[in-house]
């Protein structure tokens, strides 16, 4: 079994190969040729720790994934990483395990960062150039800069319930040549918000024509008002189970702000594309799918070919 | 993070250092001390594979686990074992992944055996020295070898569906001097049944004071009779909600033969004993905190002290 460090991983994960696996996994997932059994949950509450455990494959693949993925807040006042993970990659037809991808968490921030611009690039009009991003963290910062390699951006609002966490990164945004500032209030057409909010930290997002919600991986979890949901002509979900129970899809279908059968596959909408009117939401909650797809992607990249 | 192969592994898993944590898992368990969330399935019908993954932590240690085993039951027709499988070991405290074990599925062969041997020699009468085994492979081999190991036996009973798996497992226990032969008819007091039957092979089991059950691993699964149960005095499980859920308990309680509530906790009998009267029953279905502390255990004994 082949351990692969993130220096490896690195070179390998180039974001062409991130994003054609993500919107490939994506799709499959919408036509039900993926398996994404419900994940595992272990608290440890006296740490401050979380851990999550994904399994997912795609079919036809050659590999299938199990990726563990911890969190564990106290790290930081050590001088560690919060986030932490490895990636097992398992061969699909004998079930030996082929390679272990320690990734230190970087491949489930990429997929994530590629699944939320794959699909606000695609519900956003193609003249749009404006963006605000709801959030200041790791996440907020990719999904700009993924975005950004899709459609070039011509000014990015940061909003940070902080006002330093707002302006740092509106900084490391403006050091990849984006220009981005921070904003009190919205006024972009399209908005992203990638936060661990138990209530939505932003009510007032009457500008946007399109919003991508990434960020709520877990039940108890709140980004977007949930009457804006009322409005929308496209909800747009990766998993439909998934989004209903902890996303916040279902945060609105529970206050009675969308029906339970109101949203649209992901999947479908990148591979049919879908005309568009007033307000259009999109809701990620990650699926093992795209880990698999990835993962394995990445491998097959790393393994020279023998012929 | 460390990758230990099966080897070193082999070396530090003493029977000792198994029995000792296995025995603390069951206790802690039985004690509401573990997580054991419910464990991953996914199913590979095209390649006639399956994989669990299951997640443990005992409260207190320093470790828990992530473990990914697979079966896929073409392997043997090429050449490799239908087996195989990964412990992943990370910081409790961190998060952090500290080791992967590429046991290749034998720490789970060895806590399986252990806590079957433990709970039958907890509640078989020391006198008993004959046991019965119903099933010929790998587990029902190592249940034998290890209730050996508490209890010298004098004479062991193997019943099997194949005549030829049956001398091959009688010969196998002869090569590790223990008295062994085949039979068709079960006389012994002490039963132990280790099959991966979907209906129970053998109907008359009359002879028996004590029978432990540890093949009913995932539902569908049948080896005891049902109305066994009824005259059980002592209804042993390692995790209620599982044998319930999937175990021949389960099987038990929804045919009427035995109360929801009938079970006593494996670990809380290892723990205090337990005097007995007629027939007792222990049915196994394999908990995560006994991976967890096993492969900490493991881990533990390869680590260098520092000091």
């Amino acid at each position: 079994m082949r351990v692969i460090g993130l220096p490896e991983i690195r070179d390998a994960a180039t974001r062409p190969l991130v994003f054609d696996s993500v919107r490939a996994a994506l799709i499959a997932h919408s036509e039900g040729r993926t398996t994404s059994p419900p994940p595992i949950h272990l608290a440890f509450p006296d740490a401050e720790g979380d851990c999550h455990v994904k399994a997912g494959h795609l079919a036809g693949s050659p590999h299938f994934t199990v990726k563990t993925a911890s969190g564990f807040y106290r790290n930081e006042a050590r001088g560690l990483a919060s986030n932490n993970g490895v990636v097992l990659v398992l061969d699909a037809t004998t079930g030996i395990p082929t390679a272990v991808l320690a990734d230190e968490g970087w491949l489930t921030a990429w997929r994530t960062a590629a699944a939320g611009a794959l699909i606000t690039h695609a519900l956003t009009p193609p003249e749009i150039r404006e963006v605000a991003v709801i959030g200041t963290g790791l996440q907020a910062q990719l999904q700009i800069s993924w975005l950004h390699t899709l459609r070039p951006l011509t000014r990015v609002q940061v909003w940070g319930r902080r006002p330093e966490a707002a302006e740092r990164l509106a900084a490391a945004l403006r050091g990849q040549d984006i220009n981005a500032g921070v904003e009190q209030v919205i006024t972009a057409p399209c908005v992203i918000a990638a936060t661990a909010a138990t209530s939505p930290p932003v009510r007032d997002l009457s500008s946007a024509i399109h919003i991508t919600g990434i960020g709520t991986d877990m039940p108890g979890k709140n980004e977007l008002p949930p009457e804006l949901f009322k409005a929308a002509s496209i909800i747009a979900t990766d998993d439909h189970d998934q989004c209903l129970d902890h996303g916040d899809f279902g945060n609105a279908v529970r206050s009675g702000h969308a029906g339970e059968s109101a949203d649209t596959p992901i999947g479908t909408i990148l591979r049919d594309g879908m005309a568009r009117t007033g307000l259009t939401i999109a809701d990620l909650t990650g699926i093992g799918a795209a880990d698999a797809a990835l993962a394995s992607a990445v491998l097959m990249a790393l393994t020279p070919v023998l012929d």
